[in-house]
């Protein structure tokens, strides 16, 4: 039907899952002496309450129930949304509430990604407050093992992408844009999720070779390749997807590279174990590509995790000390990028389990000639 | 034609507007005594370079010419983008070339809204900067007032949302849910523009009364109103706009809301003038709808500047101080809220002018009823 351009809106989980989280968090804060801590950070709201807005405080007290604070453009639907919380309104030009409702706190936990203004007028208010911490890691640990829940949606939001790809597979053609590819990847990504969970990257030819090219004006090639990453929203989580594929036969040196960057993939989704640091996930495919005599084109990380947001940590990096954990959702996307020439990235998302990981990501790998 | 569903890709300014306005900041930053300052904000960074990424760091130096420094990803297109300003690699894991090209700061400007941990994380890498000044409100400053250029683009930006809306009245009917006519949002301004300038509110009935409501699956209703907020990107300027529309017959406290409202929104066009305060413009409506009995149910601000963010300063607000001046281009949106019952605003676009202001939005204003 032409007028459901869009599936269905987002749906919350369970109310169980957002008490559970608070209770994770009210437990984190007691272990490091917190009274509490406000919840500033729009990703972060939506992840404790399941309420999506562009404003509110969100007060977690470590010996009270939550608070959370909003105006007037958000009142009536946080109350709807929350039955677990406190909802209260803060008047345009009233006394604030979230002073009034911390009054006994003392040491007091923040979100350090808040911007240094924002602190700045939250430390003036709330003076009383006699120590501030960063809780920014104990969220960021919370939401990086994925509950039950969140993986059962993470499976849809990845499934959802293998079936974005397959339609876009049907319908785009040589002649047509970047630009013009773009537009089916944003048009089906209505229909199969809430949209795309990144700006869509299509690169036609060479444009490859810049990693997060633009989609522009350049013509899918007759005879060429189009390397394509791409994501779809579902249910607040995304899913993360690049592929490659080649209208005519490739040139010998597009496959070698394709072939070399595949199995820096493949190493690393078969090697990848729990316990292991980020760093030593992202040197299985380095290494790989190191050896083949690509380690300079390949300029990036191996990859982030995903949930909510399209990235979070850990990361498989070289500069990443955490360990990985069963219930982490990651990408794994090496890539060989020679500029003027070709870029080739083939990313997968996993689901790392208790002895190795499971790749959710079905759409195959192998290099599709069209 | 089925496949180009967005219009074209977003085009950046000549780039003659981008060395203005690296003078205008450069120029502030002296006057300010600053070696310069670091621009880390994506948007920030877009709006002095032309360039979007979301990473990299434009350093403008109050003596010699801007460098951009940024990873791997992004490299080949800022220097394909910026001819006006020195791009470099910051390679993983190697020496700090923000550090390298500032050695010579003592003070150094930054941006408040940059988050708390990367502002600390900053700061202990450039320890010899001897005082930080956030430049926040210069920027804010410059950005406020648009010039002529920009001026045309917003021009372009909002007749695009009139267009928008008149083909979303063409296509709507009573029976589609909140969700199907957002999608009919999305797809559209994907054609006359870039997308949504930010996430399409549409309201059925008494879903009206919740000001910021979420597009559900509520049925827009055969007899009764319908709010709907919507803006369209183009070439990164936002649009926006807000109209309620009737099916059938409007109820007389309906009908009687609706004129209150619009009363507001045309006095407040009809005598705002520059050098007003943005508090003095509010009141207006504010003392309009007060009058008329429905203060209470009016607890947002009366509006917005718009740019390349949708919400930027300054506003009209019981709390704005700063004084509006010709070339800023800012939302009048007075509404009355009755939850439970109705909910009424309508939103133009203004352009304020040497002795009044333009409105840009053309769509008409009465209440429609189909």
């Amino acid at each position: 039907m032409e007028s459901s351009a869009l599936s269905a809106p987002p749906r919350a989980l369970p109310v169980a899952e957002y008490e559970r989280r608070l209770r994770t968090l009210v437990t984190a804060l007691r272990r490091k002496g917190l009274d509490g801590a406000l919840i500033t950070n729009g990703v972060s709201r939506l992840y404790y309450t399941g309420f999506e807005s562009t404003a509110g405080t969100l007060l977690v007290d470590a010996a009270e129930g939550p608070v959370f604070v909003v105006d007037f453009r958000y009142i009536l639907m946080a109350r709807k949304a929350m039955p677990f919380a406190k909802c209260v309104l803060q008047k345009s030009g009233a006394p604030s509430q979230v002073e009034r409702h911390v009054r006994k706190w003392r040491t007091a936990g923040y979100e350090a990604r808040m911007s240094v203004g924002d602190f700045d007028r939250l430390k003036a208010k709330l003076a009383h407050i006699e120590s501030w911490t960063a809780v920014d890691d104990i969220i960021a640990g919370q939401r990086s093992v994925k509950s039950k829940a969140e993986q059962a949606v993470l499976r849809r939001a990845i499934a959802a992408n293998d079936k974005l790809y397959a339609k876009v597979l049907e319908q785009m053609r040589p002649g047509m844009t970047e630009w013009d590819v773009r537009g089916i990847f944003r048009r089906i990504a209505d229909e199969v999720g809430q949209g795309e969970s990144f700006d869509t990257i299509v690169c036609a030819g060479a444009n490859g070779a810049e990693c997060h090219h633009d989609p522009d004006l350049t013509p899918i090639p007759r005879r060429g390749p189009v390397l394509m990453d791409f994501g779809v929203l579902v249910d607040h989580y995304c899913s993360d997807m690049t592929r490659c594929i080649s209208f005519g036969k490739p040139t010998a040196l597009y496959r070698k590279v394709y072939d070399i960057v595949l199995e820096a993939n493949r190493k690393a989704i078969a090697k990848l174990r729990p316990g292991m640091t980020g760093e030593e996930v992202d040197a299985i495919a380095r290494r790989h590509i190191k050896k083949a005599g690509y380690g300079d084109a390949f300029g990036h990380s191996l990859g982030h995790s995903v949930g909510m947001e399209i990235h979070e940590g850990p990361n498989f990096s070289p500069r990443e000390s955490r360990v990985i954990k069963p219930g982490m959702v990651i990408t794994v996307e090496p890539g060989i990028y020679l500029p003027g020439r070709l870029g080739v990235r083939i990313e997968d998302v996993v689901l790392v389990t208790r002895n190795g990981c499971e790749c959710l990501t079905r759409s195959p790998r192998e290099l599709l000639v069209l």
